[in-house]
């Protein structure tokens, strides 16, 4: 694929938006020291009112770019995109921007603000990719192997077609090969198992393009994946409608913290098991280290013209760092690139839709 | 509600397919023994070749019925549908056939065979309730309220409408309040979050539905709820269509087997940490008994004019007598005639339908 003899990027800049999330520039500042530390190939563009960035005006490597507004993690989607026009979301976005052909102020940005309004307001900015209806969100779980599976799309589009989930297959696999430098990650498509019928005509349909479109040499596709081969690692890349992605990420963390109590509970209940927690304090504290949600923060808007991460809104600094690194790493490997060059590809090769087509189609499926 | 005066039943009567499940036999008469120890108001009908069951042939409180075919875990519906016609399965399923206004030989039925299959054969033989259009399937999940959220369906439809999704609510409620004594169980209907579009037309339409039924005094509708509300505990039962929910609960179950198999290679990783593991073995027992999936055996196939339950198929001989339990349970609470009721009154109130509709529709959308 032309797109795996891309160079990296030598040096990348990244906008963050420095007023989002829960805790705002308390944790956003300190996870920028940390990561430009940590990342001497990096520059950052922070972006925020003056007086939250004003302990960062003389860090090297940091332009300070002035936004007067802030998106509240409660602020409807319509407020974010008409209202506030000069929040640090819209201005930290408004960096990629390629203007009049000359490079953008930043290659990728960050932002831990709400996840609505952050897509909105990107699609809006940026508009997608030719070739790409909906943009999606994707983000990695951990697996097994000791490895993460990819899934997309997280929640930004309800009701997806079996083109649409075709492009999430090959945008997952720009990003995965991108990150991992993997050059032919395997897609599995998300499906119910041997319950009374085998997915709906949609996903039998997307099966079909999938197929098509593995055998014509643009995507490893390995087949129907079910929900427990997010955990198993069986493909890199999971795909699945915003709905169901999200249901499934929803229930993962839920069950999770709801374990991590019980255990607590249970290693606090009496003075017996409160010794037994001293003596297996190491153990646990490595399986705690081992599924650290923490490490895999950071999720990617993919198909806009224009990389933007999506940080937990709750994140702490050594999250929110993470996030960074991985839209450091993304943008680095330039993956905006790898996208557009493998959605270009597939269309072309599948011919199912001209790959000129408008940028962006708003209409949303019943 | 006028069920809720019905009486349990003195003595309850169940067909057990011996034959379904990955270990046949060996696991299901073993469960049935411990069962009839430990519930005496209980009489099973075993059905299987006659070799197989054997061994309970002198078994008191037990009588035996002869099938001489085994739906295999992996055969597809219509092999067992139209080829095995004296399958166990299906021979358990007969004995809820109510014939000549005569009691039906058996209550409630109880197999371990393939939910594909048992959903098809169920369907055939028993037909669907009068106001329900498609039967779902129920399970219960532990919650961090240290009891159970009920989440349907589960996999035997996998587009609904959202008069489906009110039946389900319907139907879920029923269950709860036979064998929970909660009169009133509160319903929520999965949704997905702050993400960019809330929800589909049909979830919008379904929680239309719901809200209209709560204002009418049959319904006890919470609101939308998120993947990690399942393990919260926030409702007594879950909503969402059988592609969602298979997914929530395979993603479930994946990921706690993956983190139960981490704990276990973190205390044998070294010797100390096996020594940890010997002194912390009271504590780690006491968490693996309260997240025991065995405990939770035993999904309800509802809206049919019989009481099916699926055990999983890999069930052990305590997982499947906990199946029975739950099969019991139901049955002597009598909830078939709960949803019956509950429906028709459900339905009468809203007027959205006729009650009397044809009991079973089966075109499928699209």
């Amino acid at each position: 694929m032309s797109s795996s003899s891309l160079t990296p990027l030598p040096r990348v800049r990244v906008a963050v938006d420095c007023m989002g999330g829960d805790h705002g520039p308390a944790v956003t500042l300190a996870a920028c020291r940390a990561f430009l530390a940590a990342t001497p190939q990096a520059d950052l563009l922070l972006v925020g009112t003056p007086e939250a960035l004003a302990p960062a005006a003389h860090w090297p490597r940091v332009s300070i770019v002035h936004a007067s507004e802030t998106v509240l993690m409660d602020d409807p989607v319509e407020v974010a995109l008409r209202r506030k026009r000069d929040s640090s979301m819209r201005v930290a976005i408004n960096q990629l921007k390629v203007q009049d052909g000359a490079e953008p102020a930043a290659h990728v940005c960050v932002s831990a603000g709400n996840t609505g309004a952050l897509m909105a307001v990107a699609r809006y900015v940026l508009k997608t990719l030719d070739g790409i209806d909906r943009p999606a969100i994707a983000t990695v779980m951990p697996n097994r192997r000791d490895g993460f599976t990819t899934v997309l799309d997280l929640g930004a589009n309800v009701d997806c077609s079996a083109e649409h989930l075709l492009q999430f297959a090959v945008m997952g696999s720009a990003l995965v090969a991108a990150v991992s430098g993997e050059a032919d990650p395997s897609v599995g498509l998300l499906n119910i198992g041997e319950e009374a019928i085998k997915g709906s005509d949609t996903i039998k349909r997307a099966a079909e393009l999938l197929r098509e479109a593995a055998a014509k040499g643009h995507l490893n596709f390995h087949g129907n994946v079910e929900g427990d081969d997010i955990f198993k690692g069986t493909t890199d890349i999971i795909v699945c409608d915003g709905f169901v992605g999200n249901v499934a990420l929803k229930t993962a963390e839920g069950l999770a913290s709801m374990l991590g109590d019980m255990i607590r509970q249970e290693f606090t209940r009496t003075p017996f098991s409160k010794l037994a927690a001293v003596l297996a304090m190491p153990v646990l504290r490595r399986f705690k280290t081992r599924v650290d949600p923490r490490r895999l923060n950071g999720a990617a808007l993919l198909g806009l013209r224009g990389l933007v991460f999506k940080s937990h809104g709750s994140a702490d600094a050594f999250a929110f760092e993470q996030a960074l690194t991985r839209a450091y790493d993304a943008a680095r490997n330039r993956l905006l690139d790898r996208v557009h060059d493998r959605i270009l590809d597939t269309l072309q090769a599948l011919a199912a839709q001209p790959a000129t087509d408008g940028p962006d189609d708003t209409a949303q499926a019943a």
